[in-house]
């Protein structure tokens, strides 16, 4: 019973779906816009999440915990980040539910309406300056280096999981500094940090970047990101780090004494990362076979499946493989052998392909014998027969060679699609075949929102490193500083 | 200048306030109910989710995670539970703001009223059953057994930090089984996890027991309980253990095909431990001085402060410390070395005592040339000078000894804390001194209430442990099988 999966070549976006669903990775829930994150899922986020975590701590980050609920009147503090978020979101108006007079369910208690109404944090800007007020006297209390780790809502109308759902898990740290140098190196560090993760755990090259002014965060001075492409050929923002100048501190009112003696509103930054990393790190690597996974993501890195005929081949090649166990084990890789008896090896070939399990073993009752195990790659599917002997320590260099390798194959794609066009007319030919196109643009909104309009594309960032050179924008032949990165984008 | 701290014989809610706010765990947020969890606070949440979550892990249970918002009809499905959670809880009605007519601020949308209204789950049964129904077909899928980490809301009228708040952070396992034996063992399991939890980490001595049905989970059939005794003679449930029977496959129409072919329920389970934990740890072994942490849980093990005049003598002694850094290192043990150069050493001794870092180390010039260390125990206050040689190993003994001697003290606090009263004048007489009283119930519920009414005590838990004796109930001299725990309770 072969089932047919749709190809990236014929649909990418129903194959993205079909991924994420037969990887058992999550699925829609009958809340609207809402996912499950199922347990596979969630094994790769953990991973995401536990080296981020520490990531963070290296460089001086703590943790804290601020409430779920922003108040509706704090959102109106900062202009634009009033602008930005409070529009598609969920309001909690009422504290309670009663029994229906007909005896058919609950419904709203109409007595118990809420003073002020509180809004579920689409981000947390606003409920934490109104915190820090309190923890900031003086330059001593400074800086303040706090992470959270929450769930956020913001009320999507058209939703797709990992990418762009109502509720999404992340991380959103919030710093505080006593002067604007400060607070742009944290900036800075951030988006290195994010880069480091995106490029040595996901091997997903991006390009690091500044957002235009139209493109940056709510309530921002500056915004830095990390932009990556997909197979599809469309842009994916995967981490943005904000420089929030004075203006939360402004709108909450925090100042501190400075060594002088002087009071002077505190500098800010935020910067975050969401589950949204799960949909870039599936469209990065994937195939038409399945999930494919970096090694330093897979939650399994090694699987082995025994071939066998009687209980007794199934008992030599158990106790072979808990040998086998006990060595990856003290090389730190995850390692499953399954031996679950109601499965046939062919079954759990294609589960472990579809899951993207990084290498596969297999070893049937003439392997034993002969000393040999086979050996599968997920990323080129290449088999190999080798020796039993040092197999945990050859199987160690091939994750190490496999999670070499997708950087580099994601790095090829993203040179071979990133093209240099100075003219609109190949603008457009080169947008519309996908990639980064490197284009001149003369810096203002208005052209920017022009250039949108007639081909869909954005500029997905101003790239920090890039050669000086000046130029003609490529609608409207005003001068231009640099180029700037446009793409289609999810 | 001495500031008065309020003494646990004076106010003890009061001096557990003033434990809270000094040694920087949580605070109040403006919005009402809900915490801010500091730095220093969630960095002991956090290593007890760390141990928590490895134990669910290395007894086969994988984390995964489901949406924040239940819609209002799903709670009706079963019920008890209904009953139990329908009512105080944050509803979400609208789903969109916008800009005030007046440009003063922004306003709900009338025209972005939700179809059904959403609740801010303040458990997740019903959403993780409503998806289970999907999941489950064969026996084959089974068991499920799920974790998830996430933020709860039950709309509390009077709110305490970490013991009552209307957010709280938690983990709820959900698992669902083939039989009613295997979800039964697996309430008993994770029962046992949680005692050795708290006994072996938090160092808080539980009783294991079984609530009566009027204090059972709304929709259970079976609720386990751990229950500890805090100093100032009051109970503290820190965990359950839910045998929800068929409940809630039937009200969300989960049925499997068992190996025989036919058609059966399936059986679930769902425990958990939330933040309030923070508060029984918190009140389990703090002094008038301050919080003390048990080894295992805090976030600093070890501190060590400089005693000093001179750059010089300064630079001595940290060489000396960067030595300890990486003994201590290499033996698991979290150590800090503060030298900042701005705050005196009796300001640092103070804020160490009252943060609860149980061994302190103190080193000056004098010290340095004899080769000698000052060790003080938070625990008993004792005070060494040890020699530096060794002195590593030293600390980590001494750590093992304070984890046991804060075990021990608890342990004796609660056996002579317990009572067995056999008629209703000695049992209000116990109850009004404090601690547990073990005595005998006719088994009603109306029973209970009303010795809840005139005596504010409840029956914590019919413990699990205890010798078979049968009596007669304290208040209506009726037969008794067996004594249960009364006490009054957080």
């Amino acid at each position: 019973m072969a089932v047919k999966h749709t190809k990236r070549t014929e649909d990418y976006s129903k194959w993205y779906n079909e991924i994420v669903q037969r990887a058992d990775l999550a699925e829609h829930s009958d809340v609207r816009g809402c996912m499950v994150i199922k347990p596979y899922g969630f094994a790769i986020w953990e991973k995401m999440k536990e080296i981020l975590d520490q990531k963070f701590k290296d460089t001086g980050r703590s943790n804290a915990y601020f409430p779920l609920f922003i108040p509706k009147s704090y959102l109106s503090k900062e202009a634009d980040h009033v602008e930005g978020f409070a529009k598609e979101c969920a309001v909690v108006t009422h504290y309670r539910l009663k029994n229906s007079d007909d005896g058919s369910g609950v419904v709203v208690d109409p007595n118990a309406k809420l003073e002020e109404e509180l809004i579920v944090r689409p981000t947390s800007e606003t409920i934490i300056w109104n915190s820090y007020r309190n923890w900031i006297q003086s330059y001593r209390d400074l800086p303040i280096l706090i992470n959270q780790w929450a769930n956020v809502v913001r009320w999507e109308m058209r939703t797709r999981l990992f990418l762009r759902t109502a509720e999404f898990l992340w991380q959103e740290g919030h710093t505080a500094h006593a002067t604007a140098q400060e607070a742009k190196d944290e900036t800075s560090q951030m988006l290195e940090v994010y880069a480091d993760f995106a490029e040595k755990y996901m091997a997903m090259p991006v390009v690091k970047g500044r957002k235009t002014e139209s493109e940056r965060f709510a309530g921002a001075e500056d915004t830095l990101c990390i932009e990556s492409l997909m197979q599809d050929g469309k842009a994916l923002q995967a981490g943005t780090s904000h420089f929030l100048g004075q203006n939360f501190a402004k709108a909450f009112d925090v100042k501190f004494a400075d060594k002088q003696g002087g009071l002077d509103h505190v500098w800010a930054t935020s910067w975050g990362v969401s589950t949204r990393l799960m949909g870039a790190l599936i469209m990065c690597h994937s195939d038409d076979e399945g999930l494919v996974l970096p090694p330093r993501l897979a939650p399994i890195q090694v699987v082995a499946i025994p071939i066998y005929r009687s209980k007794d081949e199934l008992r030599s090649i158990s106790d072979k493989m808990n040998l086998l166990k006990d060595a990856f084990s003290s090389k730190g890789i995850s390692f499953k052998f399954d031996d679950d008896d109601n499965r046939r090896p062919g079954w759990k070939f294609s589960e472990y392909e579809t899951k993207g399990v990084p290498v596969r073993l297999a070893m049937g009752p003439r392997d034993l014998e002969n000393g040999k195990i086979e050996v599968v790659r997920r990323d080129t599917k290449e088999k190999d027969l080798v020796d039993f002997e040092g197999i945990a320590g050859y199987v160690a260099s091939l994750l190490d060679e496999i999670q070499k390798n997708l950087f580099d194959k994601a790095l090829d794609f993203k040179t071979k699609s990133t093209v240099e066009v100075d003219d609109f007319k190949a603008f457009k030919k080169a947008i519309n075949k996908g990639g980064f196109v490197s284009a001149h643009w003369d810096g203002t909104s208005e052209t920017e929102n022009r250039i949108k309009e007639y081909t869909q594309a954005t500029i997905r960032c101003i790239p920090l490193e890039q050669k000086k050179e000046s130029g003609s924008c490529i609608l409207t032949g005003k001068p231009s500083q640099g180029r700037v990165l446009f793409a289609k984008a999810y």
